[in-house]
């Protein structure tokens, strides 16, 4: 099971090699690093306002993005990033930077917010929660923050904004609604955020199940749990601890983006950041104290083994020592014609066996 | 013992959970995280100037708050959060934002003091310490610091304010009354800050035990007891540490709820919580100490069981195979029918064995 | 020796027991933490300028201050906390701040500096370097520095300041005769950092000590030691440490009280504490590689002890299990009536021990 | 394979072998403590604006740079340090500080960035992937960023900007042709960075086939492997550590030189930086597991191992005893003559074996 | 050879006990606390500018420097501090702080600069790199940066000088003879600082070396050489570590003395302190990976003694087991006289023994 997980492309190194693939290229060449995936990418226009909301899905740019906008906040949704040509032209509609594409399509990306003339752009790793076996993978999200729109490159088609979408069309009274393209922004991250409580709870069940298989009964199993576990509290700090950085960044940057009413909640997405942080460390701490116990309790079974054949060697030993000593043949030994002789010698075997239970006793081994 | 203590709800890896169930959700909705009690929850309204006291205790916000306030400092208390309505009421009664509420209600929060409009807001832990098995439990304290009023939210019925609160209504000498809302939160701050002491008394006094039980015998029950407490120790940890950073900002805040006359006292109440992270700290050191002191008398003992073994083992394992050598059946063996023959080998068996422990002593094993 | 150094009262966790003791009280009561003593407390005033020096010593407050001064400098010195009113007295006419009174008493401090109106305070510890086995007690000095008067609350009755004292009645050249009372503040700081110094030396010989027997032969005492100066050196660094930070605040501060020329001396003191902050931390670099090197000492001997019976056993096992063999009472065992069985069996015997011999210098065992 | 390694000349001391030689010397003595090439360094200057395009290579610098040069962009690159008269010539003719020209020959320069009258001295390190043994071999690259000039000095002959420079001869619409030398400088200094990664990719590789071997079967050989790779490390993060800082300085620095354009480029690369950090903390962290890891199967073999021998020992060890009790030759032993004796005794045996094999069981050894 | 260093005086605790026999002195004494040594201290003043240069050197101070000084710099050097007065009447003469003096003659300072009025105070270790056995000893060296002269104050008589000294003597066209003071007092730092790689380089040969064995052949010699080397380590980083801090403040200070064509040049030395403290920090973590692989060597070696063990008693034991039983003198045995008993049995112990063989092998032992 756990040689299984081992098989899969190993995030950490997955996105180096990616990385390593893009040397030599020129900065801002659009090249996707991503899984190639077979579906079409689908883009969402969410258009609305207080009184207005309209939605339009397809796979091109012109059908879903060349009609007329109300005036209000437009909220453009790509999943999946294979097309390239998709991607550069959608941000030339928008004038990104070469850069900020380069950054969409590289999805390997260290979580972080840049200011460009005009926008924000803002990376972040969606944790991805599947099965208990790979808890640690990782999938990019992109945001656009501009003046009245917001536009969102995931690596994936994920479902993780399906909920908020239907809740924003549905009811007009949604705080979103009536609140500028920051605060829909804040509220991308913070689901983003949210999700990854999830994965910190999958990932909490299995070190308290491991805990408690140490402390009853450790086996080899156990440190290599201890180590997967490992492995993966390394991915997940890859994707959580650049964000506080990040977020603290956004919420003091001073560009006039993000007004003031929004600064608040994004406090708060930034609290939360922090408290999965706390959870990780506590998780790392957790995982060192673990495996320090699994250590002294490998070494305590030694002792217990080493106990046991001590105690039955020592007393032994000395036993079938005497016992050949008079299993010898010389001719002319003493005692052995003697009528008490292996009445004495029995004695004398079993005075051995308890001064050395005495002896062990005294050492508390027994 | 120690098993009947991990069949307790981990409080680590429950506030994780409480969290992911959250995830999906709005941004301030008001959602309780805590426990379910049964019990309803008690709102007492303190209110007081120099020349005068009134007291009120209900269960509905109508009750205890709709009266005639004197023109001095109002101090509303509410034990246990399980009502979500009540607090949204008290909330809007006093103007909060959303996200304030949510934070209140989801008993999980880091320690962390925040400025709103008109109020200053601020999460503490309460430590419990209530037996001695699980020394390492908290629960939220969450306090509103307004011009004239101080609210506090605490997650559960606890009596750690009722000596204050008689103390205020029985001595209007006492400087809580002279003084505004500010002087008030600090006192509750230092209240709770001052339990801490009594927890870390009680951890102190399980690591000094510990240590003790280490020094004369190490067992591996000691190793799950230092892997116990150090649990403990993170959960304080989560618990206090933010408190440094959360009273430094509220001590130099630049808002203008907090006097200059204020400000002295929190800086000796930051001192205290700069003390209770020193022996945090302290502690951890010494339970660092204390496991590298249990294994390396684990593999002192190891020694020790070596060398007996080894000792028997070299002493009679050659006796033994001499004894045996002689009690061959060969029809020719030299030395059998030899009149002192037995003698002989007797001899070169005790000189073997006075060798062998020379060679011990020289050793430094016996 | 370790056992009886245990039986002390252990001034990690003492500290946190004073302060469990004072949960629940008012902030500002002056409650004395530290160890009742029977002897009365002892007040030294000396008043001196670059002419005059007059010297008091009293038991009463009204006995020693209630006499025209000088226009110069005043030091009160209190040899004792134990009298409660004789502190807040004191305290009342120099106009202290209730929390400086309780920051005197609660004798478990964090080493600090603090403004308040008027005057700075200043809290210290005092190392005690009596005898051997516990270099790690400290007592608390506190001062407050006034614009033309030092007060020092000493924890118990030391002989610190005594070689001091005299000196500035004696000559009246010396530099603190000619200055404010800043330098004579800097003076008492400097004699108790000057002290520190002491207290190094002896835990420095301790450890010397212990490095020659560790190097020269590893016993399980060496560990407890190891633990032992451990703990002493948390003691110490809870002492020392907060120093840096009192003395850069004092250094740095910007109250009016400390001249520049004072501050030139401030920062030699400063540069003193780095120095002990320095040793302290080089003290326990050499601890953790003296455990280190303790731990790889006991696996060596584990080793040794495994060779020499791994030697053994190897050797005559099968040598006893040959003689067995023809120990055995078969009816019909070839070679047992041939003439040269038995030295056969013994060349044999020989051949397999010499075979042995070779294989365990092939790998490096003997 | 592991050995042969080690024969190289380490790069870790070589650095600092180079430096000793040099004490003793007056500063800005251009002193080359590279390799000595048998290879004549070969100077390259291009000479281009949007329109126009030059490309010169000689060994001479008058060759080379004795042209006309048109407006716009010179990039003089020279391959090998080893002709000190020639570095000396070129850093004369563009007024570089005789520290310059130190640092450019000391080819052990910590990476950095350090600005001069007019212009900004680059210090990079160009990691080489070449074979699987040593991918942690550095070479240096001095980068002189004047207004309208780049050179840089590689210490030795690499066709790292090779494929860059025929871009920029072939297609006038390369944003290098448009842009500035500090756009120039940035396209030189990405190329070295995303070289990086081509090696971290190399690691990672070997990381992962040890991981597999450790979890699989782990050797002594795995530990060595371990150590080698943390060497290995050693050596990247002394080269891209730095990195950070110096790009930090350039990106942030008040010169005139980098315009707002091209600092855009240069966050880019710093990000890039901290991803490559981020790879190496994360591989030291992987290798630290690994070796706990290794150390525990270590343990676990033991334990093994120990096992087997307990249990064949303490099942035959009881029966060999018994067995010699009665191949004594007393005259006079019990049951000897009995019918059942033997049967009795092999009975005996027996159960002694079951009864251990229970335990074991009980113990679970088995 | 290991102990043999062990007598010399450790430097990290002399440094304490001295500083510990000056408790209790009044600041600013002038006290002596490095070896007396026996030589008289030796002046050399060097008067130069860029036309003229005079050099005196003598034991008196009149005799050297009460001559018409020539209007440029002045170079006062004084080899050994044991002449107290001596000190104090140059500190005199050029106007130094007491606090200056003390300093200069506690050759236990941590390296630090100080501004006083008109001079600034650099204080220094110089490393010295005799033999082999203790690189980790250091001398004090102490300058003072005036105007138009510098004063350096050596504790023992090196000739680290001798080279720079005759070089500005002859060579009127070096830079240092057309500089003001603080170019020489960088030249003075540049040399102190370029003989720190001497050492390094000698440190660095010990820690390969030991590399070399520990790989091929680990011995307990080598835990007591790693744990040495650490020892000298922690000497050096008490060296070298505050130098950075202490030139980072020469450089970025902002007293008039130091010209901005100085501080390029101190910026060099600051990055080459740097470059020793990376030096350090590596061989820090070598030696860290050099005890982990030591110790799991010695766990290796452990493992291999115990299977050689366990190999031969559990393939050996069984058979003596057998062999006993056919030993025993029952009348009524069967088989004993079974014609094909002795060769049925020999059969028996064989397969025993091939049996264990493959169990081995399946375990991966032989």
């Amino acid at each position: 099971m756990a040689n299984k997980h081992r098989h899969k492309p190993r995030p950490l190194f997955a996105e180096i090699r990616k990385r390593a693939k893009k040397a030599g290229q020129m900065p801002g060449t659009p090249t996707y690093t991503g899984d190639k995936s077979t579906t079409l990418p689908t883009i969402t226009v969410l258009n609305y306002n207080v009184d207005h909301c309209e939605l339009k899905k397809g796979h091109q740019l012109d059908e879903v993005l060349d009609t007329t906008l109300v005036n209000g906040i437009t909220w453009v949704n790509l999943d999946g990033l294979s097309d390239t040509a998709l991607v550069s032209n959608l941000a030339k509609r928008f004038h990104l930077h070469p850069l900020t594409v380069e950054d969409i399509l590289n999805v390997d990306q260290r979580p972080k917010v840049e200011e460009f003339e005009g926008y924000v752009f803002i990376t972040l790793k969606i944790l991805m929660a599947e099965d208990n076996l790979t808890p640690a993978s990782t999938k990019q999200l992109s945001l656009i923050l501009g003046k009245d729109f917001v536009i969102s490159f995931q690596e994936t088609n994920s479902t993780i904004f399906d909920a908020f979408l239907s809740r924003i069309q549905v009811d007009p009274n949604q705080r979103v609604r009536q609140q500028g393209s920051d605060y829909l922004a804040y509220r991308l991250i913070d689901i983003v955020v949210d999700q990854y409580f999830v994965v910190l709870e999958t990932l909490g069940d299995q070190i308290e199940i491991l805990e408690q298989r140490i402390i009853t009964n450790a086996t080899p199993k156990n440190a290599r749990t201890i180590y997967r576990v490992k492995q993966d509290l390394l991915v997940l700090r890859k994707a959580i601890w650049p964000m506080r950085e990040a977020l603290g960044h956004l919420m003091h940057g001073e560009d006039n983006l993000i007004t003031k009413f929004t600064r608040v909640y994004l406090r708060d997405v930034y609290d939360h950041t922090l408290q999965a942080i706390d959870a990780l460390e506590t998780f790392r701490d957790m995982l060192a104290s673990m495996l320090d116990m699994y250590l002294s309790s490998l070494t305590n079974r030694m002792n217990e083994i080493m106990k046991t054949l001590t105690i039955i060697t020592t007393i032994f030993i000395p036993i079938t020592s005497i016992a050949s000593i008079y299993g010898m043949n010389f001719a002319n030994m003493p005692g052995l014609q003697w009528r008490y002789g292996f009445t004495g010698v029995m004695i004398v075997m079993v005075l051995i066996a308890i001064l050395m239970m005495i002896y062990f006793r005294k050492m508390k081994w027994v």
